[in-house]
């Protein structure tokens, strides 16, 4: 019998997935499951994309270009440009999804063994596509103490070896929803240019920030490294269009983009039907982003409030993106995430979290932390919250 | 300044991308060009796939199952049976485009500097999918003089390494329309079975088959191979929607398929709209492909007995699929297909082939081929062959 690839085995699974039989059984069982543990956001879809691939008139449904129409590409440059990007056409290509974007990045970098440094916790797929691309994470630790700040410097370069090619940062960031600070992309934008590396942001939820006196600050702003500087981007959260599957690999640095543009030619397109609904959503008006980023912004306050009344939890105000770590009173969050599912119920309801441990690389961290994701709406929050309070109170009476 | 990996200076760039600029020129001098270069159809997608994304009721665009609607997983397990393929719900995991279902099968079944086993002329991007994984693709050459018959067997056993893990086939073929026989697909199977490696089965032309007497044998037939075939499937061409970029990979092997399902979860979902279109094309009434089918035999017939016209012109004639390969009198393909668009035009037109050099992975293989697709009307194909034959006296008399 023929057997699967080293690779294929050492593929990580989702940290979420292995929970999902027992929400099943959960559900089975007639309880209701409140999902805090994805980053499926109930946020509509503007009208304005949708529409579009209704009314669209195709007859035959072809193959794009292989970095996506040039007249998305086009707007989607005016659309940088009017938020303060320097992005050309020619430094755009449209990929299916952040996802395709980031195995774009780390194929057109880095060789077999090379290595990539990450803050961690880390969005879990990380793991994915760096063991899909035969790349070794190597991880720098930031901490729920220091907000999920970024490590210092001397962390950084202490863990640069003749190997490191990049360093990949999420900012605003999934799962900590921490916000690097202008100064902060400038360190980074320090090592980077002194050692030769790529610097891969991941700016998937750039817009998703809460507070007046915060700024997103991109890579594509930061002087001097356009050589370094790669940005992934994505429409999934911006237009609350997951389904699509449209992102970009976006790069000032001509070598990486030629280089990038094999692979997108090899599997030839980006999908017709999504890049229509992704060109059509840069007319979203205004409005749509202030009420969403208004509603979110009561979620994480509502979530923090309600967490912080509870003995023992310990979380990082997020400044971005939809999720949150929270420190448990639980020796093992992984554990106490599966007796919600199986075990407990709290009139008929219980609540699903994502162990933290699968956003760390690092073995044995993050043991008594859990990422919740504030998708859900206010009430829905509440009640949640409510639920893991007493749910921990007999949980640890157990 | 930070430098582009290895593996992506390996990637190859597309055989045809390098001719685009002397289209261009072509064009811009205000000649008409017949493409004959391109796997595009012309055919017009079913409407009721078209319909079903006009009329889908979506206020969020969600994520869907990694592995793809279910729904769409019944209907498609039900087709194949319903063709005669005893292929099951979890033996399915949709996939963007046949293209993702290939980089799954090498990245579930392979190791980096492991080898595959390709019969060649093959399929351009088996080069970059290879590549991408750091997989070693080891050539075994099929011949225009045999019509690209499978080599004997004896030319694959003398090929397999321990380092051997696949054999992957394209039937019917991309480039050569090649149509394996039963007799064939059984001999490969034998070799996989002894040498425990996999067989992956590109079958994404399996309904364009022109011959009566001529009938597909799918991989997934073959007794006793349960656990080494693979197949890859794609609706680009079945359904002439090669833009939607959903295809799927089919497998008995269960640890395979859950192998092959932790890469489908990094990249978190295939997309929304283009998997309504294609559960949706499920529907396609019969009579659209008995026109199809009708059309692509035509314009076959056409194609073929016009290049046998031509002096010195040698056509192995494709038994499926919609391309050919075709022996041209002059030395090097490349530069003819480059003078045709730079210098020559016959009353304003001319022709763009794609020279086979590219499908081949032995270096100074077929430099005298070119692929052609016959993916124009039967008009446009007499005139494109009537050019080819004026140019090729025009270039030899040069």
């Amino acid at each position: 019998m023929p057997k699967v690839s080293n690779k294929g085995k050492q593929m990580p699974e989702s940290p979420i997935r292995k929970l999902v039989p027992y929400a099943d059984i959960a559900k089975k069982k007639g309880n209701k499951v409140y999902h805090l543990n994805i980053g499926q956001p109930d946020i509509k879809t503007p009208e304005v994309a949708l529409n579009a691939v209704k009314n669209a008139d195709i007859k035959v449904l072809e193959y794009s270009h292989s970095a996506g129409f040039e007249s998305y590409r086009t707007k989607l440059s005016q659309y940088y440009k009017s938020h303060g990007l320097p992005i050309d056409v020619q430094d755009i290509i449209i990929t299916t999804g952040g996802s395709e974007a980031l195995l774009f990045a780390m194929g057109s970098t880095m060789d077999v063994d090379d290595e990539i440094i990450i803050p961690e916790p880390f969005y879990a797929n990380y793991n994915g596509f760096s063991t899909a691309s035969g790349v070794k994470v190597v991880p720098v630790i930031s901490t729920i103490d220091d907000g999920f700040a970024l490590p210092p410097i001397t962390a950084f370069e202490k863990l640069i070896t003749s190997k490191t090619k990049a360093i990949l940062i999420c900012n605003p960031g999934n799962p900590t929803g921490y916000l690097y600070s202008k100064e902060e992309i400038q360190q980074l934008a320090e090592i980077v240019k002194k050692h030769d590396l790529f610097l891969i942001a991941d700016e998937v939820y750039r817009e998703f920030i809460y507070d007046e006196n915060d700024k997103h600050y991109s890579v594509m702003n930061v002087p001097g490294i356009k050589e370094n500087a790669i940005m992934i981007d994505s429409v999934s959260k911006r237009y609350s269009m997951c389904g699509a599957r449209i992102g970009c690999i976006v790069s000032k640095n001509k070598e990486l983009m030629a280089t990038a543009m094999k692979f997108a030619q090899a599997r030839l397109s980006p999908p017709t039907f999504a890049q229509i609904a992704s060109e059509a959503a840069l007319e979203t008006p205004q409005s749509y982003f202030t009420e969403v980023i208004e509603e979110y912004k009561e979620r994480r306050d509502t979530l923090v409030s309600e967490l912080n009344k509870i003995e023992g939890v310990k979380v990082a105000t997020p400044k971005g993106a939809f999720y949150c770590i929270a420190q448990l009173p639980v020796k093992n969050a992984d554990d106490f995430a599966q007796w919600l599912l199986e075990s407990y119920d709290n009139n008929g309801e219980t609540v699903m979290i994502a162990p933290a441990a699968g956003f760390y690389s690092t073995p044995n961290v993050g043991l008594n932390e859990v990422r919740i994701a504030y998708v859900l709406k206010k009430e829905d929050l509440v009640r949640s919250v409510q639920i893991l309070k007493d749910a921990l109170r007999v949980y640890n009476a157990k």
